[in-house]
C-alpha cells in the first residue's frame, strides 16, 4: 500500500438554461457547479468506475494532498489509494460534492448568478434524490455509463442506496455503509435541536447572513451536539472518562471543564470555520425527510426493480444508524431475492467506526468488489 | 387511593451570620431560604418521615394543589397520597427544593442580601453534598433526626444516595431510583452542550442578565438536548414516529417539520419560562462532578460506613443514567455486605420512567418502606 500522492480538485458546470434540473420540489434549477475528485485511472473499456459518496460533514476530497506541504491528507485516505480498501489500481474512483453542500457544488451559500447575491433561503429544497440526479450529470459529463460500485457511509450510504433505486441499470453494485433507509425519531430529534440552535442564533438573519458573522454559535452548538451522535458511549468514556483539564487559571466556578468539554468546543467551533450553516440546514432535512418506504409504498415494494447486488455494512454501536435500520433494508432486498452481503462489525466506535474500521471495511470491500 | 387535596408550600431560612453554611468549596455561605411542602402527619414518635428529592428540573411541590382552581397537580402527585406509593396515610412526606435551584431554594437568581441585586456568578459553586447539608438544616429545624427513608429519582436519587455517605445515622432506608454514582462521560457530553448554549448565547451578559431578556434562546436549546436524553429511542418512536406537522401554511422549506421538532421546540419554550440559566448550570456541573469512587478512593470502600437499607431501581432503557450504573452500586453495597434490594424494571420509557412506571413503582417502593 502506498499513498495516492498530489492530487486536484475539478468542476463540471451544467443545468444552464433551458436545460435546468427538475428537483423533486418541482423548481427547475439551475446552473449547478459539481466539486469533484477522481483518483486511478478509467479503464478502456471504462467499466471500472466507483463513484464514492460522502456523508454530511465530508467532501469531494477523499484522498492524497493538493501540494507537498498539504498538512492532512483527504477524509478517507487510509481507504482509497493503491492496494487500499477503494485500490485505485484496479479502479477509478470518483468523489463529488453533493448538491446543496458548501464545498464547491452549487448550494445556499453559492452566489445566484441571477441576482450576484448567495442564495441563501432562496435556494430550493433539495432531496437525496436530487443529489443524486446530480451526480448522475457529472458521471455522464465523464462519459461513464455504468458504475463498478457506489459506495458510501452515513448520507453517503444513502446516496448509495438512492442510487440504486433512481439508476438500477448503472449501478453493478452498491456498499451501503452505516446507512438507513429513513431515519428514526430519535435521530430526527437531534437534527432538529441543531438547526433549532442555528435559526434561533440572532446570527442567522432569516439565512441572509453572508459577509457577516452569522450564527457562528448556533452551528457549532449544532455540530457538539451531532459529534456526540457519532460516537458511542463506550468509545467517549475511553477516549476522555471523566478527565479534568488543567484549571490552573480558573476564575469560575465554570472554568473547571472536564476534558470531553473541551473537546466539543474545539469540534463546534473548527466545523464553523468550514461549513456554511444554511447548508447544514439543507442537507439535515434532505437527510430527516428521506424515507423509501413511505415513497415507494413498502420497502419490499420499493427495491423490487433493483438490479445491483448489496453489501451492506452496520457497525453494533452505532446508535444514530443503529443495525436494526441496516438488516431491514437486507431483509427487504433478501425477499426481493437480490444478491446481498451482510456484515454487522462489532466495534464500540459508534457511527464513526465508518471511519475507524478500516481493516475490517477494506478487507470486506476489495471481497465484495473482486466478485462484483 | 384519594389525592392529597389542597398543600402549601412553607420556607425556612437559616445560614445567618455568625453560622454560615461552610460548602465543599471552602466558603461560608448565608443566609439560606429553602422552600418546601410537606404531606401527612408526623407520628408522635416522629418516626415516620420520609424525605423526598427531586431531580433537576423538579421543585418541592411533589403533590396536591395549590387551590381548588389550581389546572395542575405536583409533579409526583400519582405518586404521593393516601394509599399511594408514598402513603400519606403512613408517612410524613418532606419535599424541599434543592439549594441552587431557582424555586424558592437560594439559588444563583435569589437576591445577595449585600448587594441587593441576584447573586448571578458571584453564587459560590456548589455541590451535591451540599444541597443535602441544606436539606439536614431542614429536618433539624422541624425537629426530624431520623429519617425512615430518603427517596429520589435522577439527581434526587444522587442525593438520597449522598444522604446515606453524609447522615449514615439519620437514614434507616434510602430509595434510589435511576441514578448513579458518577455519570457517564457521554451524560456530561449532553450537559456540556447545554451549557455552552446559554453561555454562547449572547443574552448570558457572563450570568448578568437579570431583568434583561437574557438568555432565552440558549436555555431552550439546552432543554431540547435534555428532553431527548431522558426518552428513549422506542419511546419516541411510539410517540412520534415520522408524522409530519400539517403544512398547509408553510412558506419556506423549513416550515415542513416533524411532529417531534415542534414538541421539543415546546419544550425548550416553556421550561424557559419557568427555569433559571444560571441555575442550569450550576445544578449540572454539580451533577456532572459527582463522583463518589474519586472521592472516596472507591465504590466499596465510600459504602463502608453505611447503615441504610437500599432500595436501588433502574430502567432497562434508560440511557442517561443506565442500569450497569445502578448494578454498580448495588455491587458495591452487597460486597460491603448492606442489605440491598435491586430492580432493574423492564421499560421503554427511558430515563423518564421514573416519573411514568408509577404502578411497579408503588409496589416495590411500599413493599421496601412495610419491612424498611
Amino acid at each position: 500500500m502506498s499513498d495516492l500522492g498530489i492530487v486536484k480538485a475539478e468542476s463540471f458546470v451544467f443545468a444552464h438554461k433551458p436545460n435546468r434540473l427538475r428537483l423533486d420540489s418541482g423548481d427547475f434549477f439551475g446552473p449547478i457547479t459539481v466539486s469533484y475528485e477522481t483518483y486511478g485511472k478509467l479503464s478502456a473499456k471504462r467499466d471500472n468506475a466507483i463513484l464514492l459518496l460522502h456523508a454530511l460533514s465530508g467532501d469531494h476530497h477523499a484522498a492524497g494532498r493538493y501540494n507537498s506541504e498539504d498538512r492532512k491528507p483527504g477524509w478517507w485516505d487510509n481507504f482509497v489509494g493503491p492496494g487500499k480498501g477503494l485500490d485505485t489500481n484496479k479502479y477509478y474512483i470518483i468523489c463529488s460534492n453533493f448538491f446543496g453542500g458548501c464545498m464547491g457544488t452549487t448550494g445556499p451559500s453559492s452566489i445566484n448568478p441571477q441576482t450576484g447575491k448567495p442564495y441563501a433561503l432562496s435556494f430550493p429544497s433539495i432531496t437525496v434524490s436530487d443529489m443524486v440526479r446530480v451526480e448522475k450529470a457529472l458521471l455522464e459529463h465523464l462519459g461513464i455509463y455504468k458504475l463498478r460500485a457506489v459506495i458510501g457511509g452515513s448520507l453517503g450510504g444513502m446516496q448509495a442506496l438512492e442510487w440504486t433505486l433512481l439508476y438500477p441499470e448503472t449501478v453493478r453494485s452498491a456498499i451501503v455503509i452505516a446507512a438507513t433507509s429513513r431515519m428514526s425519531t430519535q435521530s430526527i430529534a437531534f437534527d432538529a435541536v441543531g438547526r433549532n440552535a442555528i435559526m434561533s442564533d440572532p446570527g442567522w438573519q432569516e439565512g441572509n447572513y453572508y459577509g457577516t458573522e452569522g450564527p457562528d454559535r448556533g452551528l457549532a452548538i449544532a455540530r457538539m451536539v451531532g459529534h456526540i451522535t457519532y460516537l458511542s458511549s463506550a468509545s467517549m468514556r475511553r477516549k476522555f472518562g471523566r478527565a479534568l483539564l488543567d484549571h490552573s487559571d480558573q476564575q469560575h466556578f465554570y472554568d473547571d471543564k472536564f476534558e470531553v468539554e473541551s473537546y466539543l468546543s474545539y469540534q463546534g467551533q473548527s466545523f464553523v470555520e468550514r461549513f456554511d450553516a444554511n447548508s447544514y440546514l439543507y442537507i439535515t432535512r434532505a437527510m430527516d425527510h428521506y424515507d423509501i418506504a413511505k415513497r415507494f409504498g413498502g420497502l419490499n415494494k420499493a427495491f423490487r426493480k433493483v438490479r445491483s447486488k448489496f453489501l451492506v455494512v452496520s457497525f453494533t454501536s452505532d446508535w444514530l444508524f443503529p443495525p436494526h435500520q441496516s438488516m431491514e433494508v437486507v431483509r427487504a432486498l433478501m425477499s426481493n431475492d437480490k444478491e446481498v452481503s451482510y456484515c454487522n462489525i462489532d466495534t464500540d466506535y459508534g457511527h464513526d467506526a465508518f471511519l475507524l474500521e478500516i481493516e475490517s471495511l477494506a478487507r470486506m470491500v476489495r471481497g465484495f468488489l473482486d466478485h462484483a
